[in-house]
């Protein structure tokens, strides 16, 4: 095991360092590897539209920068969108993962039809992009447009149902495109209620991540 | 972690327990999971052309069937030519991985831009597949046309010079198509002296399914 350690771009600005840690503390304890996560500044909305990722792309360049001579010897931007993903790793000498790609390539090793849960009807595209036709369809669970509405009565079980119809498509692997789905402990549902593999996009980075590194 | 084990099938015939359980034994040792790996019957010379992988098709479902009723929670076909994948996904109720496809997938997550190491000039058809015009480039190393050929003399700086052309011509990650790269532990070298990752068959394979089975 090297003793070099995983460099967490969060593409949000925030002071609470148990939220800003929350990636890293999962990929810590499932992986065994040590993270440092780092906020980009100004940007407490995060990035939710073209303008605010166009604004945020220097940022995670300089960042990622920054952790890399600092010692980190793999940086993960984690967010599903993967934003700035090939101006970093121009930039930087380390393996650069996003969260995005990184889903999309393990739910490609996984199997070979790929179903996507998130919030919006489309999948985000670094993920349909490496998905091509592999991607057989892509929902988001009924009545859910946010990631707090995850957390609503009855959520879980309009998520699952979700789940369920892409699989009937002919989904060999479900690939959850929102963190928040970690959050509600939906893969091991997925898995002993539908009996197919659930991908994690930040579990997915952290993976690809403890591979980079050891 | 589950108590559920690895079944791995070797895609030849072989009396020789040490051997047949080489790729079971990297696996376990870096990702601690446990391995139980059988031979397809008949087929002393494995996978060589289009009639013998006919021939091997059924026996790798019948296999694979049988590992999985013995309790397996994943099945790998150690092979980077994917043998029968989609045949066995379609007949056990297990996450069933191949080793062409996860090496693909894990390289995939890795870097934008892919050069594949082998025996031959072309990439495996599976690896080639699941890249796309994500593969720059493929090469093997001069002189080497058999996994043997990689004990000789100088082969491993040839491998090496190999993958630096691959390099130069905008790789960002190496994938090994043959795990006779594996043997000479070439992949730290490319990461020490080039400075890309590596990407191995069976490590990535095991990768896959030590998720998989989590």
């Amino acid at each position: 095991m090297s003793a070099a350690h995983l460099g967490i771009v969060r593409v949000l600005t925030s002071d609470d360092r148990e939220f800003v840690g929350t990636h890293g503390r999962v990929i810590a304890a499932r992986y065994g590897i040590a993270t440092e996560s780092r906020c980009i500044p100004g940007q407490p909305h995060g990035i939710h539209d073209a303008d605010t990722e166009a604004l945020a792309v220097p940022k995670i360049v300089e960042l990622a920068r920054d952790l890399a001579a600092d010692g980190a010897g793999c940086v993960l931007i984690s967010c599903a969108a993967d934003p700035a993903l090939a101006e970093t790793r121009a930039a930087v000498d380390v393996p650069v993962v996003g969260a995005g790609s990184a889903a999309a390539a393990v739910a490609s090793g996984l199997g070979g039809r790929i179903g996507v849960l998130g919030l919006n009807d489309a999948a985000p595209r670094p993920i349909a992009d490496l998905l091509g036709d592999r991607l057989v369809a892509s929902v988001r669970p009924d009545g859910v447009r946010r990631t707090t509405d995850l957390l609503e009565p009855g959520a879980d079980e309009r998520a699952l149902a979700a789940c369920r119809r892409m699989v009937d498509a002919g989904a060999e692997v479900i690939l959850f495109a929102c963190t928040g789905l970690t959050t509600i402990g939906l893969a091991d549902r997925v898995r002993a209620e539908i009996g197919v593999p659930a991908v994690d996009a930040v579990l997915a980075a952290g993976l690809l991540a403890s591979y980079a590194l050891h």
